[in-house]
């Protein structure tokens, strides 16, 4: 295995452990939502941004699974007849269907809750004032100034032309502040003052906003491409259909310069960092270069 | 004003405080759902128990306020159509009829997050350690193994015959796991070790699991005796209807022994107390006297 898969494989037991066992529907709905699929990115990059300040893995599990709690119920949420109204998420029917909408709102809810109780827990080799500075990253990018004020924006957005910085706007809070929250995370990860952590705190910043873009635009790609092969439309037809995107609002051309720039923003901002970045470097390149 | 009026108006204005006032309907929808109305019966708790033990005031309006979101954000959950389906909330039309179902899945959710978030933020006179300890009672009290299981409990025991264990397993994880949350926090309230609060802390408890059963006691003897009054019905003439209530277990003279022995309770966990704990007195008759 690579590292990713070493990572992946680690964080799934984690989760595992962390999601009570039991025939209720509650616990099983939890489970189902979270456990067996996803790609992973955001505890990859707590992994990662740790390995590149040469932080304990052990410490990294806390702030890696309330990540993906986190990314997890938004995702039951999202999913939701009065949301997006999915029927399959990573090849399963989505929780309200697999199970109902009341087990799915309170499942979403419960799971979030779990994020911020997992890390309110003693944790040691991490003192209590930075597990407050974790606590208040991972509140401040999920809550209404962060991700759930991305989904709103993104509700109210289909249909609409919005400009290059509207829909930055709603990616930088839909998905970046999770992608950026799972970089800083780690950087408090110590006992006491973690002062001199200061420009690496910036440069990992950095690369996070960076990012967190990439994976937007190559999302926005990615949708239009697989159309072309699934739907025999041209690339860039989608400019004219319901949700704004990049190709729809730079072309085609330009949203893959974009996403070029993007990546090289990123590893630019790794270049003080040796080879302890690596994996951020290589989940940057996954990011930016992945077909689904 | 008397003591209860002067806290009410003082967490209307901690709450008006930390919801951000904007035109977007995220804003909007979670100020509709917090702020003007409702008994506030936990901020109440949180600043009773603060008096009880001598703390700062202004130590317990982040608890105060984080405890009242976390009601809040659960009742726009509970009144969604595929949960109890509500019209009427604290007699305003409920949030999902006042905007949309997805904003007020949203709004809830981002609800809960600032409950989480305003413990996270550095609170002075409280040490970072104790902060945690407050974090870890709401977690635990609100979450899969607290108030939403009780949820889940409720929504499958409709219909059901629940004997009376069963039907106090549901209360105490629906609505006394926050009312004990309220009564607890603060015993957390301060600098540095609080070892010494030890018995307190027990006493507190004691008296949150009696009005905690008690205030479900009530609502329940509320709910015949409104139908009494509303429909003509005769008193525990419920018994045969969807939801397990305690009149329906135990008849309705029963029921009220019950509620009078839980005050007795109450009371009594308090004897060690003096004047200081007299607000929780009052509260503890407020709960099981009240007629709405």
């Amino acid at each position: 295995m690579n590292s990713q898969e070493i990572y992946q494989q680690r964080i799934e037991n984690v989760l595992d452990a962390l999601l009570e066992k039991g025939e209720e529907p509650l616990c099983e709905s939890m489970r189902y939502a979270v456990l067996g699929g996803g790609k992973r990115i955001r505890p990859l990059l707590v992994y990662a941004s740790g390995e590149a300040l040469g932080v304990n893995k052990d410490l990294l599990d806390a702030p890696a699974a309330a990540i993906e709690l986190i990314h997890a119920y938004s995702l039951i949420h999202d999913d939701l007849p009065c949301m997006d109204d999915d029927d399959l998420r990573r090849g399963k029917a989505t929780v309200h269907l697999a199970f109902d909408e009341a087990t799915a709102v309170l499942a979403g809810d419960a799971l979030q809750t779990l994020a911020f109780g997992i890390l309110s827990q003693p944790l040691h080799g991490i003192c209590a004032t930075n597990q407050l500075k974790i606590l208040q990253i991972l509140t401040a990018s999920s809550g209404a100034a962060g991700m759930v004020k991305g989904q709103m924006i993104d509700l109210y957005a289909a249909g609409e032309i919005l400009t290059e910085d509207q829909l930055a706007t709603m990616h930088n809070h839909k998905t970046g502040a999770l992608i950026k929250a799972s970089v800083l995370m780690p950087t408090y990860c110590f006992e006491g003052n973690a002062d001199n952590l200061t420009t690496k705190r910036e440069k990992l910043a950095e690369y996070a906003d960076a990012i967190g873009l990439a994976f937007q635009v190559r999302d926005d790609i990615i949708d239009i491409q697989s159309d072309t092969e699934t739907l025999g439309k041209q690339q860039g037809s989608d400019s004219a259909s319901d949700k704004p995107t990049y190709p729809s609002i730079l072309g085609m051309d330009a949203a893959k310069e974009k996403l070029f720039q993007l990546h090289e923003k990123a590893l630019s901002s790794l270049s003080s960092f040796g080879r302890e970045a690596d994996l951020l470097r290589q989940i940057a390149e996954f990011i930016v270069k992945r077909i689904a």
